[in-house]
This record gives C-alpha cells, structure tokens and sequence, in this order.
C-alpha cells in the first residue's frame, strides 16, 4: 500500500494505527519500531522523538496515552469510581491490549530504566488522576482525609485487570465497571478509618 | 553437580528447585523442560507425567501447587479474607515470580488449550476455595448469600498482582495483606446486597 506521508498532526494517528494493525496481523514481537513507522508511512526518526521505546509506543497505541484525558467528575464518590473503572476497562479491553499486555509487562521488568519511565509516565498520570477524584471526595465530606493513592489505584485497577487479562471469562452482563462500582466504592470507603 | 535420581517421592520437590535456580540463573525462555529435567537429575518423561506444559510446571514450582492448600477458617469474613489475601501475596511475591510470570502469561495467553488447563487447574482450584470461605461466611449470618465467586476472586486477588507485577512501589509497611483486609472485606461484604 503506498500512500503520502501523513502530516506533523497526523502522525499520532497513523502510528496508532499501524501498531494496532501490526500487533493483530504479526503479534507483539515482530510489531518492531521499523515496521510501525513503515506501515505507517513516516521516518523513524519521528517515532523516536515520541516515544522512546516500542514498550512505550505500544502502550500509547493500544492502552492509554501520555495525555490521558481526566476522570469526569459526577458530583460523588460512587459515580467517579464508577467513571474511572469504566475508563479503566475500556483501555484494559480489546483483542490487541489482550493479546500485547502480557508481552510488553515482560519487556518492561525486563528492563529497570524501562520500568522507571513506565511507572513516571503512564502509572504516574493514572495515580494524578485518582489524587484529584480523592481530593474532591475530601472537599465533598464523602472522605475524612485522602487515603493513600497506591492502594487505591491497586483497589480500581486490579480486579478489572485480572479479570480481563487473567481469567478466560466473560465479563458480566451490564459490564465489569458496573458489577464493581458497588464493592469497590465501599473499599475505597473502608480506607478512610 | 553429580547426584543421584532422585526418590519417586522427591522428584516434586527436585523440579521446584530446579525450576527456581534456573529461573533466577537463565531466565524463563532458557528454563526449558529438557534443562528443569537435567538439572533436577530426573528423567523427563517424569517430568511431563506430572505436567503437561513448561508454563504449567513454572506456574506449580513459583506460584502455587494443584493441591493448594485451603485456606483456613479463622472464624470470621474477615479474617478469612484476610488468610486468603496473605496466601496470594506469599505466593505472587518474590524474584522468580516477578520475573517469570509475564512471560508465563504470554505463552498461556498464545495458547488456547494452554489457557483452558490454566483457568481449570490452577484459577478453578483458587475459585472452589473461595467458594468454601463464602459459603462458611453465609453459614455465620455473615452475607445473605454467596456472592458471584468470580468477582470475588478478581475482587481479592487484582489488588496483590498489580501491585505485586505492576506497580513497582515496595509494599506498604506491615504488608499488602494487611493493608488491604479491610477494605477488600468491605468489597465482599458489599456485594451483598
């Protein structure tokens, strides 16, 4: 397929779609730096200057990017969960993120400065994100003080992706976020003694 | 190192060892049934008596055995919960387990048969024991009902993986299971309704 070279602004996009053409049709290892600046159409020295690894590059494409959008807020606590786990199991969900997150997680541990970046970039954003939601539940009096971000972003994040990625099940009807809003607003509650 | 064959009886206990020196030493690519088998000084054909794929051998020698133990019953929901989420952070903590387990999940996760045995043998096994502590907890007056046992278990378990296999933070100061029986008991307890 030949086509132009896409312009600065598209770039994201043809990258994006390339990695997630590439991971369905070859797999995680042969979805190289080369090949998704190829099957997108632009220099690799473009994709370098975004992304500094194909563990990074994959994750944006087909997880969340860099500049996730922020967590709506819903006027309370069990509605903000609820947004976030939604948020969460859309990313988390899908044929290409099933399939690629196993690979890519070996590939991070693989590599500490790898890890580094991996936990400032993507798990940073997402703990900012909770910080906000809980700081609001504060302001609201839904919570006496903030509890610690870690173990609510292991609280929300977890079980969905245990279930989307460890268990060959299918997800409940009504979906994973709202089966869990419920017991894991009464969690993040529970923190707060 | 020259020994000799180890007893029928010793041979389990031979392959746990051996699989976790190759592990830490070679990595999960290297540690191959051939290379388990030489080193435990055992033959292979039993080694593949005892199970049937190298990711289900890694699996029983770094995680968990078929014949988990239940777990106990302390005489509350909650401290039930508790002994559980301590048994899943025994069994996900350490360096061979941080190591090997993402690699474990992408040759599962590549291969359906693979990933049919995985969730009967080794998630099933962890499922009929939850089934037990939410069955004595509803024998206590302690839920109205047994919950959905699979949200459970995504529910108790998630929150260790990603904080075990994702998060690279140490874990919190008197431990994961600690810090997280309390809200995750209130998770439980809140699926009753």
């Amino acid at each position: 397929m030949v086509r132009g070279r896409p312009r600065e602004e598209g770039i994201d996009d043809a990258v994006r779609e390339a990695v997630r053409a590439l991971l369905t049709e070859t797999g995680y290892q042969r979805c190289t730096i080369d090949a998704v600046a190829a099957r997108a159409g632009v220099g690799k020295a473009a994709v370098y200057r975004r992304w500094r690894s194909k563990a990074e590059l994959v994750f944006a494409a087909v997880i969340h990017p860099v500049d996730l959008e922020p967590p709506e807020d819903t006027g309370s606590l069990r509605g903000d969960v609820e947004a976030v786990l939604g948020d969460i199991e859309s990313s988390l969900d899908g044929v290409e993120v099933r399939h690629a997150l196993p690979s890519l997680l070996a590939d991070v541990r693989a590599d500490p400065a790898l890890e580094a970046r991996f936990a400032e970039v993507f798990l940073g954003r997402e703990l900012g994100y909770l910080v906000r939601m809980l700081d609001r539940a504060v302001a609201r009096g839904e919570l006496s003080r903030r509890p610690e971000p870690a173990l609510v972003h292991a609280i929300l994040l977890g079980p969905v992706l245990t279930w989307l990625h460890l268990f060959a099940e299918p997800v409940p009807s009504g979906g994973l976020a709202a089966a869990l809003a419920s017991p894991l607003h009464a969690a993040v509650v529970a923190l707060d003694v």
